[in-house]
């Protein structure tokens, strides 16, 4: 199918199923309302999926690495060999996405989509490798337009298999040395903010780094002039393979009626690029965790994304989105397994 | 033991631990302090239990249920009977707690402390009972100084009990219509703000009942003058036999240097009373979240407390302790199942 195809596939969520949950929810035995946001969680699970009384749903993350050639310009406290050496660790379970997903029951798949390196044939890790590292982007177009929309298609194919092998929950992560670059170019582009009003230090880098990264950013969107209302056009010139993955999995997982956790601020960056193609997609999405990066406050407020929790956490990989989803699945619970004030016996308001 | 022995036994959490805990966490495959708060988490843990490499804890949450003769006064929008209601409710495993209990993996124990209702014989269910209920501060002090005494006596015991059976990480419950206001009252005296700053809506009432409510707590204070450096006066005079327990548990987990994971505002009104009589409890305490009523984060604040989430929650029970329970055994196992740099190859920060 058609990338334009797909995003025809995607539909308002259900606001009929929306209101009938929180009738439930009301007579639940608790004060109307009083937990919150897992209340909020409940009703929008519902109206994603359609369904009344769900199963708690079996979830995965999908954990995309890349490489990014705006690396060479200093801009990242990590060596670029890392990636690679990163996507070892979750393939042997020791990185903190895999800690995570033990600990909420989720599955990970970890996804080569353009890591700098030849990792040969190796159990476990899915190659979907469509360049060695994007092109650094102060010297030209980080990728192709049509490699744009061939990394959105594999995110896509990945959620759809995933809904087709029974996941009903699916959570983004990524590993890529110099991604929060390419990310806060993104968000600088699509909400229309200063550049080093969506710059943070990333994995650590110091003061000296950060005005580094900014002008780096700064000249490359001068060079490159991405329109913010195209959204492939600035995933090409400024973004990544994993973000371009990512912001795939969120139309795929939205066009199947699927709800998406996002983890922290690559996933929002590749959240703008995904409501950019599909402005509807938003309504699957559940944002985990604001960040301590500095651009994902502006970017969850374009989003118009409320995040769960605020842990401070900076790490990626997907590690929020674990979090995020056991939240979920606590919230469904709630919807499912609590007693009505009518089973229990219990009484209602005073009159 | 006597409860001035008991609080002798509170000793500061163990600083060398902490700091050889922070140097662990440094060396596992993450940015540094990039997990946030799971990794202050970790070290916390370690600091209080002592343990290096932990295993993950059994969890116990402890459910005080009492009622409150203040509810004569018209401060709550449930009738009294629902504190006996619900505590069959959290027995037959339909409330809130049970729910987010089964799901964080933790045991509910229920104490029946002071509800105005013979149960009987009643499987499951903890009767320590001293009162039917406090007496209506606005008439006579709440109860006496040895029942308080006594209440935080049964939470010690109750705490000792589940250390001794295995557990190793125990959060704070209750149900008690009327409870909001007692533990206004207590924030009011403990922290020294106006009535109106520590008094919220609770269950939901409007905001005639809010001017009640306050009006009704400026005069039991105007009437008994609780004094704030006599914890145990304060307890008496405005608290709750729910509160007296809870307090108790803090204090009987810190004595055995087990971690206590407060839920909403009732467990922190509890805290300030225990933190009053012993000043180092405060380093066993974990705030798992903050709760949507008003006087919450004066209290937090108060007890330099930071709470780890805000889901807009307001049911008490112990809900937000199970959700707190579940991050602390994330953070455990982020410290114990990480790996390495060395052990994972990957290269460490640019030079």
């Amino acid at each position: 199918m058609s990338l334009a195809g797909l995003l025809g596939q995607i539909h308002d969520a259900d606001a009929v199923v929306a209101a009938e949950t929180l009738q439930r929810l009301d007579r639940l035995t608790k004060p109307q309302g009083s937990l919150g946001r897992l209340e909020e969680l409940a009703v929008q699970y519902c109206a994603i999926t359609g369904e009344r009384k769900p199963a708690v749903p079996r979830a995965m993350v999908v954990t995309f690495a890349a490489d990014h050639g705006v690396v060479e310009e200093g801009v990242s406290a990590y060596p670029r060999d890392v990636t690679a050496q990163m996507v070892l660790n979750f393939l042997r379970g020791g990185a903190g996405v895999n800690v995570l997903a033990r600990h909420a029951d989720v599955e990970v798949r970890v996804v080569d989509i353009g890591v700098a390196h030849d990792f040969g044939p190796i159990p476990g890790l899915l190659h979907r490798k469509l360049m060695m590292g994007t092109r650094n982007m102060l010297r030209a177009p980080a990728m192709d337009r049509t490699t744009a929309e061939e990394a959105i298609r594999i995110g896509i194919e990945l959620a759809t298999d995933a809904v087709q092998q029974g996941f009903g929950l699916i959570g983004t992560g990524e590993m890529g040395i110099g991604n929060t670059t390419a990310s806060a170019a993104i968000a600088a582009v699509m909400t229309g903010v200063m550049v080093k009003e969506a710059t943070g230090l990333g994995t650590g880098i110091d003061e000296q780094g950060l005005a580094r990264k900014i002008s780096v950013i700064e000249r490359s969107l001068a060079t490159h002039h991405p329109d913010p209302c195209d959204a492939l056009d600035v995933l090409s010139k400024v973004g990544g393979l994993e973000i371009a993955g990512m912001a795939g999995v969120m139309l795929g997982s939205a066009a199947a009626r699927v709800p998406v956790v996002l983890d922290g601020f690559i996933a929002g960056a590749a959240a703008l690029i995904a409501v950019g193609l599909q402005p509807r997609c938003r309504q699957y999405m559940i944002a985990s965790h604001r960040s301590v990066e500095r651009g994902h406050r502006v970017l969850l407020d374009s989003l118009q994304l409320k995040p769960l929790f605020d842990l401070d956490l900076r790490l990626g990989e997907g590690t929020g989105a674990c979090l995020g989803i056991g939240l979920v699945r606590a919230a469904i619970k709630i919807l499912t397994e609590m007693a009505t004030f009518d089973e229990a016996g219990v009484s209602g308001r005073n009159a």
